[in-house]
């Protein structure tokens, strides 16, 4: 068997194709493309008039495990062997954080010959649209600062503002801070802290807006906090939207680039999964399904997160219908969801994989059953994996009537997909779509969790604290009550405790906080602590990061 | 008289040619080129192979005042004046900062029939450069407290760190702050505060570099604190040169636009021209020197700190040398400096220009006996000047040998700097050049400000602190002895007193601090106290400005 070669050599070696040839492919218009590099394109989505006509397949995926599920590998696989069977496809990811990569964290490109390019350059700064979203969010914190140090005419409460700072870094040290010291000239002393850029309301605003004018109105109604009077403080009332657009006017453009196959790819935008909805920007899944006949997406985390918000949060609001859904799981991860540790994970064990298989029937019954959408499994495919336990895993698929299909595209790209690209088109043509939402914007806020921990994560019930009982009085009060809920919950599992792997059953979620994010147009629940500003290890990847005379770079995953 | 249209009206107004034929008739090698959009490029120096053969022409200015100067605008106009009469010329110039955009500043692309475009882009997030530099800058800050979290097996001082981290926003809620707060897990408490990204060190580095491999040198020697045992730290420790490299593989190359003449313009690197050199890039200075037969390019404040440090720090470290000076004045400023205030600027008042004159002709003395460099005098004309305080200055400035050229640039473009260009050309090919520095690298510390303050400022001596005194000791037993210094004064005097207008004589200079640039390659002199973080002011520009659904921008400037 020949060497495994790292994501960055597979990918440096690649010969990539001039964007324009990759955006002429798809007829984009010429004067819609703004280079950026010979590789990377912003595409003016104004200049596309077709109609939006693509089958929209949404690529989800089981409860995620430290053995790695490779969601985006799949959606990039499953791309390009659409390509192959004779399909116009265009993909539509989400655009990766820049701290994390010097962390511990891999390349969020793909993977092995499923990968996206120029990979250093989308894992760095891209096309700076995080960069334009940290200084829109900073803008507006400096604003509200000066205000108050101005004199404070709109009454803000200093112990309530709760618009923080960003930065694009993994760095702890600013996750709780004192600002404005140092004397009367020098600001007004209050507690802040900083999330990671993606974990701004500027980004999941930016994926959801739809023009320029559209983002314009989302920001305005930004939340900055509470006056004396415990009522909102809004951007608008700080007249910060029109500047905060002007930042933003190039990042609101879809980044067009290609596949290790040349096949075009949309990768724009990168809210969180948890206090946001983690999907890629309307505006790049709508450009696309102008496009193409048909795009692949994803939603980050499991099905139970991510396709919950693509389709409560993110269809809801766009009007974009998914024809079929596509679950990835793998053999390793539905061991460790049968209790096996990391390091057995190489062993054949049937048993162990029976014992996960219901958390992928959950997925799969969710997908299925609570959103009336055809489905499909994708196995993606590790070396390790037995026949034995790949028969049970369609076996029990089957009962549920969905079909199981592994992916191979890790390691033969488009090729190691045509299988599932094949019942893709054939779910999204011939299936049955009964798609619908899991609740109507008018079922009170407390009824929308009940529901979504009832049907989605197979929950017994909600317990809500009485400040959290408090919030959502006040929220439906002030007119929020017919906002979509996200759920900010741990991804390791269906319930709110990270370690109740597989299908857990009999537990309650507890709900202890709510937030309007009244710009993006949700409400954050709160099941824990959510950590937005990440820390360093030990080793920082960093430190063995390098870049030679010619540009080179090494160490970068 | 038509109406006097604004600089962003007169720039939207402007049709400008795709950057690719900008680069075409300087003959940029086709493959050097890296677009951002339609009318900016970076530029691949490695490609660039021709000789450093253009002439410089640094231009600077008198002591700049409230009234203003206008050293930019004569930068654009000149470039453009040279290609009118038909030289081959580049202007190179600093990049404008964010931040102060969306306070009280204006845009910093030249103004009126004398700009570079997309002055939009110009002033925003252009092609990223200083958000490069943010990240580069704050990757190490993050790398400093997670070492000092991880166990701190360099022994870092938590009270020494003298790294800081940055923003590129007038914020100056983040001056002074703690960091670190909210328990064990959250980082380490201490004492930190925030710069606007120009004031990095990594700014003026990267403006010092000449190659990728420079730049990674340059990094690692960057003293990030002292340890324990008052050694210093640097970031090569912490093994940081290599990813923030990678941060700014981009940043590095020089960006091409052009001016609204459709002539080619370098703008590249803005640093700080008081903690730093205020310079723009080498590299694209000497891109510039390879691709024409003049490079016009400018320093910042007066000519005391900006062509000081331009000669003595960025020529000395690279060996660039001028061809001419260009000192911009206006009749207005030197009623300033003559006693006038803002609202009696209108009025003819020989008197005021001839007492004001002296502010000038130091200047002039500066840099034709100091520097030995041929000089011509550029009056930045406004309706209100009269003949007779222009024949005043004429005469003066004649005493000197110096030519005085009226410049109409700004209402004019290149028809209006017509004699001014050829003044120029008359001095760098047949001026008398007896280039020198001012001091030796050799020469004390004391010994190279002291000689500052006599030569340049025109001071009667330097008087040091004792904790300076102890500074200076300390470098030079650190190896520091060698180093250019980099005066960080006040821009409105030739003294370290704002109000000491003119040329004021009889004056001692204070300093109060030391600090060592090991990166950059400079020790940095304070005289005062340095504002590296600017404020908003009471109704901040950002307040009114806006963008409609086409992307038009409106309330920039």
């Amino acid at each position: 068997m020949s060497e495994v070669l790292s994501d960055i050599a597979i990918a440096q070696a690649n010969e990539m194709t001039p964007i324009e040839l990759v955006a002429e492919k798809i007829g984009l218009p010429q004067d819609s493309l703004e280079l950026y590099g010979k590789f990377k394109a912003k595409v003016d989505y104004t200049k596309i008039s077709a109609e939006e006509k693509a089958k929209v397949i949404l690529v989800t995926a089981i409860t995620p495990t430290p053995a790695g599920e490779g969601k985006t590998t799949t959606v990039v696989g499953l791309g390009d062997s659409l390509n192959r069977i004779g399909k116009k496809a265009i993909i539509a990811l989400r655009e990766p954080s820049l701290g994390p990569v010097f962390g511990i964290k891999g390349g969020a490109a793909g993977g092995g010959y499923a990968q996206v390019v120029p990979m250093e350059d989308i894992n760095l700064h891209f096309t700076g649209d995080f960069h334009a979203i940290g200084a829109a969010n900073n803008l507006l914190a400096a604003l509200i600062d000066n205000h108050i140090y101005q004199g404070n005419s709109l009454g803000i409460d200093v112990g309530r503002i709760t618009w923080r700072r960003v930065m694009d870094m993994n760095d702890r040290e600013l996750r709780n801070i004192t600002v404005g010291l140092g004397g009367r000239t020098n600001g007004v002393p209050r507690e802040e802290g900083f999330d990671i850029t993606v974990a701004s309301e500027i980004m999941a605003i930016l994926c959801l807006s739809t023009s320029l004018e559209d983002l314009k109105q989302k920001i305005s109604r930004i939340i900055i906090g509470y006056n004396k009077n415990d009522e909102p403080v809004t951007a608008g009332q700080l007249h910060a939207e029109g500047a905060m657009t002007v930042l933003l006017k190039d990042a609101i453009k879809p980044n067009l680039v290609q596949t290790l196959e040349h096949n075009p790819a949309f990768v724009h935008g990168g809210p969180f999964a948890n206090i946001a909805h983690g999907c890629n920007s309307v505006l790049a899944t709508k450009s696309a399904m102008k496009l193409a006949d048909y795009v692949v997406t994803e939603a980050g985390f499991g099905a139970d997160l991510g396709a919950e918000k693509f389709i409560n949060i993110k269809c809801r609001q766009s009007g974009i219908r998914p024809s079929a859904v596509v679950i990835v799981a793998t053999v390793r991860a539905l061991k460790m969801h049968g209790g096996l540790p990391m390091d057995a994970l190489r062993d054949k064990n049937v048993l162990a994989v029976e014992n996960g298989l219901p958390n992928l029937l959950k997925h799969i019954e969710n997908v299925t059953q609570v959103y009336g959408l055809p489905a499909v499994v994708a196995i993606n495919k590790f070396p390790t994996d037995d026949p034995e336990e790949l028969d049970l895993i369609k076996r029990k698929c089957k009962e549920y009537g969905v079909n199981v299909s592994v992916s191979d595209v890790w390691s033969s790209g488009s090729a190691g997909g045509e299988e599932l690209a094949r019942e893709v088109v054939r779910l999204a043509e011939e299936g049955e779509n009964n798609f619908r939402f899991l609740y109507p914007d008018q079922l009170p806020i407390k009824e929308k969790i009940q529901r979504i921990v009832a049907q989605v994560y197979g929950g017994d019930g909600v317990v809500f604290t009485p400040s959290a009982e408090k919030e959502i009085d006040e929220l439906e009060k002030l007119g929020f009550g017919n906002l979509p809920v996200c759920m900010a919950k741990t991804q390791y599992s269906f319930s709110d405790e990270p370690a109740k792997i597989g299908r857990p059953s009999g537990f309650q979620v507890t709900v202890r906080k709510l937030k309007v994010s009244a710009g993006a147009g949700f409400i954050v629940v709160l099941t824990g602590d959510v950590m937005t500003m990440p820390g360093l290890p030990k080793i920082p990847a960093a430190e063995k990061m390098d870049i030679d005379q010619d540009g080179k770079i090494t160490g970068l995953f």
